[in-house]
């Protein structure tokens, strides 16, 4: 609902996704007046059921930026917290590794429910308009005036819309990035990935009980593809198998029926059972591609920002996009306060704070993939992540893991997490360097070494 | 002129510069009917002489090319060629550097002139139809259907047309590319240098003479930035000065009479005095960005392919942007002949023969202006430079020159090139780091050294 206060600035979002919909609850908080453009439908007038929901995992950093809006405790009740990931070895061996203290989870929840929930909120901010089925057709640059068009009665309609700033937050996709391309210096670039991805469904069992452990994130790791399940609210799993789109053993060369067969028996012989209609489903559905985009500036002319999968869509192996998103959101909340309203300071301050930090957690979810489709039980790396367990488990405050840095911690920045995860990697290699580490590794000479090097090269980041 | 003979493919290109052009008459050649789109105006009709003229320079490779249409001779009519590039250092210190031996050039030509020759000869084939100030909005990449909007008496129109494939020869703007931006996988960066760029002018001595020796081309390097001068066929000089758009020094900081007249003694007082105006044109002008692009495929759906600069426009320094342009419609050109027709065949062969020789040529264009802009003539660079080039005088089968790879040769992929270069700086790092190199690299031991690594790391690769 609208009233037309004593509002402060005139701000157009695009895009009605989870990030537009928190920035303009944050926005219209702050005494703006926003306005939020979003060429689909409202998805809260659909049968969300119908599809099967994508489900997405909030770390802290998302429930920081839900806490100042006060709709964490809301979310958490559709949410369900994970507390491993479980490896599932071809011969169905289980590797399990908790994500941090007992207590400590991630959570997952369906996509649909917390855009419901956000765009609820938003809808009932004194200051925040949502215009669904508008598509933007212009932009200008230099004076944030924005173009719309719209089907009204079946008739093509079209509007212009003045404000102060805008916001894009119109996703991997958006459309404001691409109308930037053709403003001066902007570099940009796109990268598909080999592969690609399709979702597949473990079901309940008849009883309704979960046919997987259901506070976990599931894994199996086969080196060129990879297959991760996690849990639905009802016991389900939602499953994402990432294949190459190309090549011998592809989404383009497995066509039929014996063939992707043959590919489900001879590496996931341990889940197919489990999954509903997988061949079927692999045969019939096209596989979605996977990219990451780079982008600089995030800010044009100081008049228009991208924010969110717009500014830096990277690859979802980490769960890291909308939590790296919702962060952008949480940052401009405290620049706001920060620098008073003044958005000559707030907009070039939160590229400088986030650049940085996004292009850390994309990197990092680059190197993850690789790492877990990697993941053998039986080689050096399960070692190493002894080794560094081991030591942590002793002095954790000077071996932090990558999961507590980056999914729960609020504090430690992206950037600096890489660097000191990179750090830690230098460290264990120079360790599995040490002759017979295989028969040595528990002693306390070992401990020491480590100890020593982690004062050295890791006390001064973590300061 | 069309006549509508009995014409294998119809092909459209969209863009009539010298690539477009030169593509056209190719493919005309090889029986196709060709329509070329531009939706720049006929730049013949336009009195070019108003603006400067930009200059490129030609090497064997656009020869090559040129001859295949027969338009050699008649190109060289109007192409200065240039022997040497002359270094002039802040002291007034020059230092000369033939590119090849004696007789051996690369040619500068003005862009207009080539463009002119090219749209003439382009003209004259049976099948080849030009249509300028027809602007591209809209491509099917399946069906290579393509629509265009023109101006008529003032009015709009708007027309639609099919072919069997589309060139996109449309720059480094490219609005094909544009559109690609939305087909499923495609990468596709823009990435813009901190530096942008002025064109100044030296002008003739008052009998027509010119100020600066004029069969070479001129290069003034000050580390952060850089001034290179072209000779006209007139004897005039047109310089482009290279310069960071932001920061201390730099287009955005340097912004009245002052500091511009300061920046040009401190950094030019030798040229100054044969500059244009120098000051005036500097605050009047409007830098231009430069950029590089990269792409990944150029082919899509084996319809629509990207060539030129729209597949890789690339930093202009060491001048092989038309060149290797011209070495993609030399490749086209053979691939048809080779494949007889078939273009199932002939596209992604010209991908996978393109795109790794493009790569190469555009990072030597990245290296070579960090080359050039610090080339100093006091320092262990050019040590290293008497060393190789004593080394290259005596054995000369064995140390080819960059420029003579690049530049020269006709037979020498870029690829080969750059893998060639490379292995000759880290034979040259490893001499440098000699012990005093600087008092005994003329003894026999060191040629020897150089000969054995020579032998056994370029050899093969010159095989």
């Amino acid at each position: 609902m609208t009233e037309l206060s004593n509002f402060k600035d005139k701000i157009t979002i695009a895009g009605a996704g989870p990030v537009g919909a928190m920035l303009a609850i944050i926005l219209s908080r702050a005494n703006h007046l926003v306005d939020v453009y979003e060429s689909r439908p409202d998805p809260r007038a659909h049968n969300a059921q119908q599809g099967r929901s994508i489900n997405i995992t909030l770390s802290e950093r998302a429930w920081a930026a839900l806490e100042i809006i006060g709709l964490d405790k809301q979310v958490r009740q559709f949410a369900t917290p994970l507390y491993k990931r479980v490896f599932h070895s071809k011969n169905g061996h289980l590797s399990e590794h908790s994500y941090g203290k007992k207590n400590q989870a991630i959570w997952s929840i369906s996509r649909e429910k917390l855009t419901e929930i956000l765009l609820n909120q938003a809808e009932q901010e004194a200051q925040v308009n949502l215009h669904f089925e508008q598509r933007l057709t212009h932009i200008d640059f230099t004076t944030a005036c924005t173009s719309f068009s719209y089907l009204k009665a079946g008739r093509k309609g079209h509007k212009e819309v003045d404000a102060d700033y805008v916001f894009a937050a119109d996703g991997a996709f958006s459309k404001v990035r691409r109308l930037a391309q053709e403003t001066p210096r902007f570099s940009y670039s796109q990268r598909y990935m080999e592969q690609s991805y399709i979702e597949l469904t473990i079901a309940t069992n008849v009883d309704g009980s979960p046919k997987l452990s259901p506070n976990a994130s599931h894994i199996w790791p086969r080196k060129d593809f990879l297959l991760i399940a996690l849990p639905n609210n009802d016991g389900s799993f939602t499953c994402t198998l990432y294949l190459n789109y190309q090549g011998e053993t592809s989404f383009s060369s497995l066509t039929t029926q014996k063939t992707v067969q043959d590919f489900f028996h001879h590496n996931f012989s341990d889940v197919i059972s489990l999954l509903e209609n997988p061949v079927t489903e692999f045969l019939k559905k096209t596989p979605n591609p996977l990219f990451l985009v780079n982008v600089d500036p995030w800010v044009i002319n100081n008049k228009v920002a991208l924010i969110g999968d717009a500014a830096h869509a990277m690859l979802p192996f980490y769960g890291h996009g909308l939590n790296s998103s919702f962060e952008d959101c949480h940052v401009i909340a405290e620049l706001i306060q920060r620098h008073n309203d003044d958005w000559i300071k707030i907009l070039p301050a939160y590229y400088l704070q986030r650049k940085d930090n996004t292009n850390a957690i994309s990197k990092l979810s680059n190197d993850y993939f690789f790492d877990i489709s990697h993941f053998d039980t039986d080689n050096d790396e399960l070692l190493s992540q002894k080794i560094a367990d081991k030591f942590a488990l002793k002095s954790p405050e000077l071996w932090p893991s990558l999961d507590h840095m980056i999914s729960l911690s609020r504090d430690i920045s992206y950037a600096k997490a890489r660097e000191i995860s990179l750090e830690q990697k230098k460290i264990m290699t120079e360790i599995m360097n040490i002759k017979d580490i295989h028969l040595c590794w528990q002693e306390d000479d070992i401990y020491q070494k480590i100890k020593k090097m982690a004062l050295m090269r890791l006390l001064p980041l973590l300061k």
